[in-house]
């Protein structure tokens, strides 16, 4: 019944989603989706835990592990994550709210995620600004945050770097280099790629959920990911080390929690992001973001990364971390929270608020 | 009163188990007992939260652990772990059901494993299976898992290996070598070693749960060892680490989560360790057990050893993992589904099934 | 009310306490009150969990942390943490009992805290055991564990040392050295240092609580530090890391569980510790400490550090660890149990044995 409205939708202006919401408003029974994969089980457990009714949108081969796992009242199956699309009519006709994650942005092009029609939680806009190194240096910078120095090109290269690759398909290819001879040793045919420097200090990912509906922004967590062959290579003898190319492929997560001192600084970072993304990319950054930073032996916080949703470090978390149980008073993964979230806004009749 | 009968559990077959389970159901009062170390505070507590009597045979130096948890029932003291079999009376007095973890494994010969008359909780006849690094090579390359090469002799050794020696005593004396001549520098005087290649990649323990009741994989958890000093000389100068000799001595774990994406590939690993166990060794591999892998930068398990039974990574999920409760809908550890199983197998008349 | 007897509790005496215990059991109604920083979140949850007002003391930077998880019934703001006194009147007026912790103690002169009238937790005559390394090492030697050596100077260095400094600010400026050479080139201008042996192993710190009112030793769970930049370099090529110089500024914390055939041999060098603690400085050490250990390859446990409170590790397990939930029966962090301890002292009219 929806269907109608496609175009209006392709439009994705504020009018269409203005137009959405007083039809679904109409319909009362929302369903909360998203992609099978990533922290698709805790965003599906999170949102039955609030009362939704649940789909995982997943390709044949992995759909079922959410069968296994019981977390979604509905499976839709789908031939590979390029064809997403073919899910939209069914997704629509449930009156679901879609919440995207990592896989699902690096699964599809953004074309394709700006075409999306179905409800959309978080804003869509920010992709711009994520995607694009330069843009997301400019946000981060413009908060006042510490950030690695980023070469235009290997000649200015005159520290240790890690060349990075566009894309969130886990690290890897990454690589270290000192100079521009190494650079050229180990770049091969790559292309796009950025040029960042190197921090020493050890790897922190910080969990936030910034509540639109409830202005404040939260601590969802700490972790450190897990990645091959980065943390197996100190597992060698230093002269076999040194045969060894690194990787950063991630393979998981392991739980963190920090220093109570560091806390409000963490929140100060977490707010100024906040804060800057509201100027750059109107409503700005909400929900579920994760700042990826490296802290040295001084305690500074240097933010290599952000990621504008919801992170599978989150996952180590599925019941909750110390920092969100202790806001919560029960057991608050991200995906809850999202839950809660859209919850919140539908009771408050602010739907419109948190799609994007 | 069992006593009578112990000549006919000595002979281990089917026609004894048979009768020891109807002597057994007269009897409807189980208590679950386990040696006391390894695992046995989460077998305990699991089983009572079950309502099972619970029963702990300790050496006499470790008892007041399981009375300071209050986890055990009873308690049996033994003078030492080779004189198990002296409590064997009262666990069958007490119509106990075993459950066997790596220790009671490693603590005991075969033989006198296999002669044990109290119930059993798992299939026994695995042990050979597992405790011959040949047969379980066999068994995993059947099951058309990744196996790191394996090497007859020293003078094969073409690429970084590791040595490893018979027994579940902790990693203790693993060494690495890159050739016959290193080989045979580090061997010393030891025998009765493997040589394995040594694949790059991280450590990840799979906990995996069995149930026979159910026919039904379920993922228990993930964790990695933390091992001395393996886990120790990265924190030393490059210099400084080259002086060392690398031990893998078992000291802990730490709990993970691995990415989402990867859980189809664990439950296929798994499935199909299950599957050629059914074949090699009849009714096969069931209840917990643990694939100890390396996953590669490029995504690929290493399964480098297989352990039929509880693993102590299980114990940084004491409370049960987010995949367990995810599953359960409440906290669920190894040792809570252990005694789940045999709850059911106890009421759908079963019980043979799980004993072996 | 309480402000006319300040001089009897400088004297810091049992008379003095005596007299505010009466004082106070006429209140009732006490709160139990903590600095803002380090530990305070599961210390005030705790204790709002055990039915106490909790109030948070905080320098106005920090103060909305407490305010945003909302563990504080009052929060008591200071300019710095130097003018902790400054809220001393008012914790007095509250009936406040202060639990210390490490950041407390480092940020205030030994004279300020032994001049705090406010009922102390703990028994604060152990400050001058943990802050003298002699004395400390007399201890631990006395309860007869192992201790890394320690160097009257520098020529005496004749293996890999560990260069340590006064204070609790979290291992900044710590360094290695082999010879005498080495910590000559690195020492700088650096005072009140000690020379410590390093010894090779996994770092495990145990956090233990020990209850004068049920006279109990309590296991309430284990952490790794999680350190920068040493946690780090072994994240870079070989060649790279002898560059660096190592530093050991504590970010956050790991949580660990340990083999539980290692639970005996953990609690036996806790309760040594507690016994001689209350021969050299009656009525002993009491309430939360920790052990700060390194566990070799033969897995013998060398302390390298006593905290004689509660520590930033227990972060970790805000909701409890397995190890303390699996005694309880219930989530139990420390802080929760530290704040028990005090309502079971007040029940039973012992407040003045968990006060010194």
């Amino acid at each position: 019944m929806l269907n109608g409205d496609n175009d209006k939708f392709l439009l994705g202006g504020w009018e269409s989603i203005s137009e959405r919401r007083r039809l679904m408003v109409a319909d009362k029974d929302y369903a909360i989706a998203t992609l099978g994969s990533h922290s698709a089980l805790q965003i599906l457990k999170g949102a039955r835990d609030e009362g939704f009714k649940t789909i995982a949108v997943s390709v044949r081969d992995h759909s079922f592990i959410y069968r296994h796992f019981n977390v979604a009242d509905k499976i839709i199956e789908i031939p590979s994550y390029n064809e997403f699309l073919k899910a939209e009519d069914e997704l629509l006709k449930e009156n679901a709210i879609l919440v995207p994650h990592a896989s699902l942005v690096a699964y599809m092009d953004a074309d394709i995620i700006n075409g999306i029609r179905v409800p959309y939680y978080g804003n869509r806009k920010i992709l711009s600004w994520e995607s694009d190194r330069n843009k997301q240096r400019e946000w981060l910078e413009r908060a006042g945050l510490n950030v690695p120095r980023l070469y235009e090109s290997p000649e200015e290269i005159d520290r240790l770097c890690i060349v990075k690759f566009q894309g969130a398909k886990g690290g890897q290819g990454y690589f270290l280099a000192r100079d521009e001879d190494e650079f050229i040793r180990k770049i091969g045919s790559a292309k796009d790629f950025v040029i960042q420097e190197y921090i020493v200090g050890v790897p922190v990912y910080v969990h936030y959920f910034y509540s639109v509906i409830r202005d404040e922004l939260e601590l969802m967590g700490f972790d450190r990911r897990y990645e091959s062959n980065v943390d197996a290579i100190s597992r060698l003898p230093a002269d076999l080390q040194s045969d060894l190319k690194i990787t950063y492929t991630i393979v998981g997560n392991i739980p963190l929690v920090l220093r109570e001192s560091l806390l409000p600084k963490v929140f100060d970072i977490g707010h100024r992001v906040v804060e800057v993304s509201k100027e750059i990319c109107s409503p700005g950054l909400f929900g579920p973001f994760c700042l990826e930073t490296v802290v040295t032996s001084e305690l500074r916080f240097y933010v290599f990364e952000i990621s504008a949703r919801i992170v599978a470090g989150t996952n180590v978390f599925m019941e909750g971390s110390p920092y969100a149980n202790l806001k919560h008073g029960k057991s608050m993964s991200t995906g809850r929270r999202i839950a809660i979230e859209i919850k919140e806004a539908i009771q408050q009749d602010r739907l419109r608020e948190v799609l994007g």
